[in-house]
């Protein structure tokens, strides 16, 4: 399949022509994906529920559907010659039929099934000898309860929900009993409590024919409240043994799923500098935004590449780049409005990227800010200048 | 008017509103002005003649009609809130209706006029003290016949027809009676040859309040026989002093057209050092494509910042850029191949821009290709090997 999939694909003319590439979703990352590719020409179809997906605008051809409908993930795969996706959460039976059926398919629905599920994602790194915070699978609360009762599993712990949660949902610290009170009853791991001093992310591009590069590791930082990602700095300033051990156990993660396509690996730097996996995305990611501005080559532009086997461009940074994220202020539903995107627009180096959803909401993400500058210093100034004026809030 | 148009876009809200953007033209400009403006979710329509302009896909809303039918233009203007071009030939009548009644539009209908001429746009920069090479108008070949009769014109001149002419069509050398012979009988100018050591260009960006910046100077190399820009460097190899000149001069130009939105002045520097004035085109413009990969901030967002009074991004380079065009190989015509485009992508910081022309023709303008480099030699290395290696061809 491996071998057939990359002849196939290495006498394929993509641009101008009409070779059809699929994206399943049409978020902010399948618009990015989009605009940023564009200038290639090559044909895109977009699959989304929502009428209003921020990609509907820039694709060749928008399908509006379930992400999770067998039927619908499978007519619209018929229609393409190549499947990536902008999001996890998909309908992996269709998947699997598809690729029986010969479509090639990056990232491969084995890879998704990995990922997809926590639990099935952190037995594989144990599996692979790959450094992760030591773990437990439960199928449910009450099997998470009696491992309590039996002593197997203690206070204090990070519950996480194994399938569909995503930044500030389906992640708790619990502290004691009573914490369990407010979870759901849902399939999950709980995970050993390890004191970092960092939290990190290396994006790895491996294309087709094995070709390999990585982006700098970044650093980012959290908002305390929502559990969303504030700032991710590139480079993340840290020692360079640091950042060369990160690289490569990103490298061995990657390796490991014979990955196509860009995979984010989210890492935490413990307090004795040990280096342990927290999660990967196969696709593009929040911690690579800055790339748009600040790369040679965007980690986009690099998805796009990595899956048609094309040759890889340059990870390297230009300039230092900083993103903030905007997410929707508290107190604020309904159209929106950037307060003060004008003031920030007036900063050298400072790009707002808007995603084009019309509704805010408290802790929404509707848009990213990236700061680029020579000078890494001046950037983290300048990011948080953008972070204390800008505000996402609705029409009064 | 001014005042009118300034204070009403103030208050405006553009992005992820109902605010909506026109753009005349749906070619490549139209297209890097929409991609690169897509982050900010701001509403456009495109009007163009054809169906496969390159545009269609990055917009809100796609019309096809004619640019320079009265009715057309009017119709699609009054379904807009600002109205911008990417192309100078437009029915000017429509606009002249549409400003009258309200319409705010960039560039003025005024300014088109003068520049749409090339006649009137010559005469322009006299009365305005700008220096440009001397010319003559005449109605149409046989006013230019008589004027040699007379000795009022002597050989060998530059002829260029008025209006409507661009890269390599309306512009010749006539050394002798024997080349009118091949002229088209239209309104024309002669103009004095200018021995010239370089030929230059400054994109000048200016908003609504007045607020202006320019790029730097990039120089232009030309094909010797197609008469288009082979490669734009950027910044020009050029002594700081002429560059400062070049610069000073394309300000005067911005300030003399009380322009708004990006204008691009083309210029020629003489072996004795003066600068002259060729033409300018009051949009986005192929030698400010480097933009896109070098600037910190493109000539596409810097138009639409421009003319939505918005603040004016940084307009230095983050590292030096070249352009390469990629036109149709001579005795192609199809549906079009980019031999060795693999190839090229392999070379660090090296950028493909494919238009979206699905058929090819010798000289034709397919894409462009951008070279990024800390260092200038080396990007002019590379853009030596890129022009050396991709071919556009069409299907055997």
């Amino acid at each position: 399949m491996f071998i057939f999939a990359q002849t196939q694909l290495l006498q394929m003319n993509y641009f101008s022509s009409d070779f059809k590439l699929g994206i399943l979703g049409g978020g902010q990352l399948g618009k990015m994906l989009l605009t940023e590719n564009r200038k290639f020409d090559i044909q895109t179809l977009v699959l989304d529920p929502s009428e209003e997906a921020p990609a509907r605008y820039s694709c060749n051809a928008f399908y509006r559907g379930s992400l999770m409908d067998y039927d619908t993930v499978y007519q619209f795969g018929k229609m393409v010659n190549l499947l990536t996706i902008e999001i996890e959460n998909v309908n992996l039976d269709a998947l699997d039929k598809l690729e029986e059926e010969g479509l090639v398919i990056f990232p491969s629905p084995k890879t998704l099934r990995l990922i997809q599920n926590k639990g099935r994602q952190k037995d594989f790194y144990v599996e692979h000898n790959i450094p992760t915070a030591p773990h437990q699978r439960f199928v449910d609360l009450n099997d998470l309860r009696k491992s309590l009762e039996k002593d197997e599993l203690e206070f204090p712990f990070v519950w996480k929900c194994a399938q569909f949660g995503y930044d500030g949902n389906g992640v708790k610290i619990v502290r004691s009993a009573s914490d369990l009170n407010n979870l759901p009853d849902v399939e999950c791991i709980a995970e050993q409590i390890v004191p970092y001093k960092n939290e990190l992310a290396v994006i790895v591009a491996r294309s087709v024919s094995g070709e390999v590069k990585t982006y700098p590791v970044v650093g980012m930082e959290f908002h305390p409240e929502a559990n969303q990602v504030e700032y991710v700095i590139c480079p993340a300033r840290i020692d360079e043994k640091v950042a060369q051990k990160a690289t490569e156990i990103a490298l061995n993660v990657s390796e490991a799923y014979n990955h196509v396509g860009l995979l984010a690996v989210e890492l935490f730097q413990t307090e004795d500098d040990e280096i342990l996996v927290n999660e990967v995305a196969p696709r593009p990611h929040n911690s690579g935004h800055y790339s748009i501005e600040a790369s040679y080559t965007s980690q986009f532009e690099n998805h796009l590449r990595s899956i048609l086997n094309l040759p890889l461009g340059n990870t390297a940074s230009k300039v230092a780049g900083i993103m903030v994220n905007l997410v929707g202020a508290e107190g604020f539903s309904g159209p929106v409005v950037y307060e003060n995107i004008e003031k920030i627009m007036a900063i050298d180096g400072v790009t707002p990227h808007i995603y084009g959803k019309r509704e805010t909401r408290p802790f929404r993400k509707m848009g990213h800010v990236t700061i680029v500058n020579e000078n890494m210093t001046e950037a983290r100034r300048v990011a948080e200048e953008v972070k204390n004026s800008i505000r996402v809030i609705s029409v009064q």
